[in-house]
């Protein structure tokens, strides 16, 4: 068990270089896990994240449902898993979650999914403005009230993945389910 | 010159990875262009992006005046000047654009900033929803108006990195900083 905690100081910082992510929904006994590529870092502190979630999932509704939600950063391993949770809806198949082998934990401030293998969670609580862009722009605002990383990827509060196994990586969708792992640092700025 | 246009159909696919941004903006005869880590697509057709922009910014101001901006997609050749348009403010130097030498042209719908050597620009319009997001949170929504790529790294409706020179890769901004370039593609989901 390689995650740690992250200060909520430095959570705006998990989403900063624009992975896609697994969104964790539960309202009562029911649990979800979808792929979203359209997430973002909203705020620094408290941090704040966007995501968008469109109506038709039963992410929306659980969410809505609830007031709160996850997300998860997926590594280069779960491809297949991501790929998976991003084709098949909750709504048909409410064992999803089995079907796509997600295992997950739930969060112990939102009972939210954080997915094993994840190298990122954050647990978020819904923030009140969404009441005006969620109908338009299916777009959810969110406080991240807890968050963890693995700690072979990030440390010294932000991601290192150029020392870590490449399985470990971000994954970037381009479109279709074909996705970029992240790549090589560029050389840092000049010391002034 | 290698930028061509792309269909706004697709246009949704070149934040798609999460790449660092160029937010450029123009009213009468200011003109700015700023880097942001915190923007991502919003929906399909018509294209719409969300991109956060700090009250204190001269882009800020001069969006709100003019309703209109530009994004433009750096690469990792551009590294040096996305970093310097990130730490130098055009309230404090308004002649900005010169001193970190930032060649543009005017885009033919917004007369905002379209950065010459960028790997994408999108021109876009600011949309009405942004009145309840951009007090509480600094979030801009807007609609994407024209979009272009560069055909080396963009084709077929989606980036394609990998068969070009590494210099063209987009921008993932880490912290303080700090820059991944997008990596490699993972292995293409199985055909069904």
């Amino acid at each position: 068990m390689a995650m740690h905690p992250v200060p909520l100081d430095r959570a705006s910082r998990l989403l900063n270089h624009g992975p896609t992510v697994l969104v964790g929904s539960r309202h009562g006994d029911r649990a979800n896990v979808m792929a979203a590529a359209w997430a973002m870092t909203l705020d620094f502190e408290p941090p704040k994240v966007s995501v968008v979630i469109d109506k038709a999932t039963l992410t929306r509704t659980l969410v809505e449902a609830s007031g709160v939600l996850s997300l998860c950063v997926p590594c280069a391993a779960q491809a297949g898993l991501v790929r998976a949770v991003g084709n098949e809806s909750g709504r048909d198949h409410p064992d999803k979650l089995d079907r796509c082998q997600v295992a997950w934990e739930p969060g112990p401030l939102t009972g939210c999914p954080l997915v094993q293998g994840a190298i990122a969670w954050m647990e978020c609580r819904v923030l009140p403005a969404t009441a005006h862009v969620a109908g338009p722009h299916d777009l959810i605002l969110a406080e991240v009230v807890s968050a963890w990383a693995d700690d072979r990827v990030f440390f010294n509060g932000r991601w290192h993945f150029e020392t870590a196994p490449p399985d470990l990586r971000s994954l970037h969708h381009v479109a279709g389910g074909h996705f970029y792992a992240i790549g090589e640092p560029l050389p840092p700025p000049e010391t002034r």
